[in-house]
């Protein structure tokens, strides 16, 4: 069963745009010092969608290989269609990865009815060789996987949990109460991290986690030590760089501090641009208020 | 300080559509023997925007004359214009109301920029001989506060209070986190009274707590005590309950579920239509599994 | 059966925030002198959600009393509850209107289906001694009426049309094609009136007819002469002033405009707030460039 | 200067889910048999997004090759990043395409700012050796394109055009108004296709032109007669079919009425599936009605 605190980590680009494995191996290994359970690649927050079908294997196999072996390494395989999330779920599978995150398919939003997202999903379990755990991203997609949807999903032996990027904590407490206990509710963000752990979820996949990764698993040890007023002021804390290297400032923003707290980061890929110097300075005052630099 | 649950309660009417007092003061009789620290009076689930302008200064002035003095009664007074809200809340303070709970103007969405809701909501809280509790109903207004405007409204001493109806417990947590102790967060719906708890809500202003207030005051009480799992599985209990006779069914839901439960329901004002038996069917269905009900 | 173009005229405050009816029947003598089929009272550029219940019955009678009695009077009789509007409709009735405006009831959207609408609309055309059109304003009431609920809703003999303010030139289109031909569909706003009488469409009902009264009926009389090119013309030149009444700046904005161009704008009601003068200096740049205002 | 009625063609499966050139040699073939002014291969209708980088630029090059050369093949060439985008694009100019329909980037949509997404499309202009034609489809992107950046793009040299599939006929006509006379507006859908020509578009990319393609050419050149009322009794047949096949039941939709008509339609690619029995029936009712089918 999947759980802890997982970073969906960033692909590092040169500055000519190609993917920069050393920088990458880099990170890899600074992550690999850190309380995180595993990373995803190819998520929302690794510009998966500006991968070519070759970079994206080569990427997988590459963090698996590099990654240690008592980490878990999810790959991110949605595609838009059934024929190419079972192919890359397959190549993820051989390079070793533990599970696969498959995100709906959305560009059709009006034609991806429960039912055909049931059997969408339904199908690319049936030919995976590893598990499958939903990636439901409304923020990105336009579309939301609901409560009883999830719910009829997790009845499948080879779908075993959600990361739920949503935020929308009712939703949340749905699925946890409606699924098997062992289907794991992943949060999507950090800024719901501990509301999501105290209704049951089995921990988190948060782009936070990339630069804060033990503030996020301290917020989950403690709470299983018991310890709410803990768990609540290390939330707290997370709450603002959360927001900045998320809907704030985005990947670049994301990718920026990165470069400021001993990571590379880099550029990210046209058509998205790095982030600018004023904002640079902004999200610098965000991380120092955090404590995550010290002030000038 | 506000704080604890507080039921929003229904406007009990007629078959002809009066409002029919004799069956509200029975129904108070009922919540005063409960847990509720106190009632909501033409919140939503009140029907307010159905009321007359006479008829919402004689329920306010009934209701605290006929509800216990150690218990708080709110008015919602929000209306349309600044020169509305003050006058009614002129009158409910005069009625001897404990605080004020005020909507956001919402018909010209478009005009209500931070800047037009700042300068309304002081006017009102300057005006005020009670204190102003903010009402965030998204929902139903189509415009959400958000927690930056909220925090500058937190800095006016006539201020004290937000009750959030929208369910972003991330918008939540901010909130809490950047306005002063004293300021009270409450819940707007049972189906996110634990996580709001957890994060440092004061208290729940709930739909729910027409017809489960003990249970939702058993979440707070259980958690103060520093019992989670209880807090938690009684959240979890709630939440289909609460899912009926907010979103599911709505005002309807909520009276008819009051007639099964020994309070009286009554009709709704139309245009809105008594739940259709099909419906109440699968109401009771709820409440027989939530344990409210025996099964038959 | 309505036809032509209508002002949905702003109801006139004084500094102190009551009507002024001298500066109304003043603007009510200059509308007298335009192309105007006739003006609708109590519309959202009435400010109607900010008048009293005595206000309205009283500014209705009132604008009956002081309009040409060969130009209709519309009422905007549109309230949250069945039995208020049908009240005010009896009222605008009584006072001479030749048809009331109903907006749908809109602030607990969730439970506003098809068939709630459709027994609230029969409800209030059963009741009402003028004939009833529909108000579909989505942009403020976040509710949509489809084209099928409109076709519906046209087989009643006492509507007889709609003021459709959405713009969806598709929904537009449709029902025209489904509703009888004796059912008036009027475009809601200046932005599209020629692409709705285009496909069929009685006239329209435009806050920018306030301010551009005979440009507008312009538009209407070389299409039906046959002149395509002066009325596209003439449509195009609508445009900007238009989006700066409206959407732009509100109805700060198109009282500000009302008091650039010879009417009486004065203040809006709060909590709306007077065009700051910055914005003041941009709308008359519009209003030079569309030719109603000489260049300084 | 591109104008006239253009067929975004659906790209034909076999049933093991393979392109099936042979079958789209013949629908081409017929396609040439109408009224056509060129056609759109990978566009949203193309399923595009559901073909790999090499499907994308074989059935290019196939469409060109077998279309004749009298008649515009566009190519639906954008893509999530700006290097992908400019590749598809030079590799479309290789096969002989007449112009590039460039989609907005939109899977970021929070980071796809207006300086964003004018550099993608400036840097895609700036490379390409084809004109460069926006494509504003908030349907399914959910990023609209606002009708002042649009006005921005429209100022580069090498982007000659929109097609707009938004269906806001305010955001189109202010397009034409503001944007140079040889700027190409195109409806994106058949059932605003009157009201665009009418404020001055240049001609439509219609799914149902697919099916209709003498009927939507003959809204235009009845417009262009001076016989409005012709084209207005086109248009509102068009109407039905046009729901059919886009909004009510999508490219199955599609692909089944083409089955009906005549053309090879097949199956879609899952996903997404066929259109369900009852649907068809439902689909060749419409059909009948609009005159497309006989009557049983």
């Amino acid at each position: 069963m999947l759980e802890g605190i997982f970073a969906p980590i960033p692909t590092p680009f040169s500055e000519q745009g190609e993917i920069d494995y050393s920088r990458l191996e880099e990170n890899l290994h600074k992550w690999a010092g850190t309380m995180l359970s595993g990373i995803v690649v190819l998520g929302s927050n690794g510009e998966f969608v500006y991968l070519s079908e070759r970079e994206k294997v080569e990427l997988v196999a590459f963090c698996r290989r590099n990654f240690p072996g008592d980490r878990a390494v999810v790959a991110g395989t949605g595609c838009e269609t059934t024929r190419a999330t079972v192919e890359l779920t397959a190549r993820s599978a051989e390079s070793g990865c533990e599970a696969a995150l498959v995100l709906t398919p959305h560009y059709f939003k009006g034609a991806m009815k429960p039912d055909v997202l049931k059997r969408f999903f339904f199908d690319v379990a049936d030919a995976a060789e590893i598990p499958i755990m939903l990636y439901n991203m409304p923020g990105n997609t336009g579309l939301n996987m609901s409560s009883s949807l999830v719910t009829e999903l997790s009845e499948h032996p080879n779908i075993v949990g959600i990361k739920d990027s949503g935020g929308n904590i009712v939703q949340i407490s749905e699925i946890i109460a409606n699924t098997p206990d062992d289907f794991s509710v992943f949060a999507g963000s950090g800024s719901f991290l501990l509301p999501a752990l105290v209704m049951g979820a089995a921990g988190g996949t948060l782009a936070v986690a990339n630069i804060m990764a033990d503030q996020c698993a301290a917020v989950q040890s403690s709470l299983a030590a018991g310890d709410l007023e803990t768990a609540v002021a290390r939330q707290r804390n997370i709450l603002a760089p959360n927001a900045a290297v998320t809907g704030g400032f985005g990947i670049p923003g994301l990718k920026a501090a990165m470069d400021m707290l001993g990571y590379f980061g880099g550029p990210p890929r046209k058509p998205l641009l790095p982030l600018p110097e004023e904002d640079k300075a902004r999200l610098r005052d965000v991380l120092i208020a955090a404590g995550l630099l010290p002030s000038a």
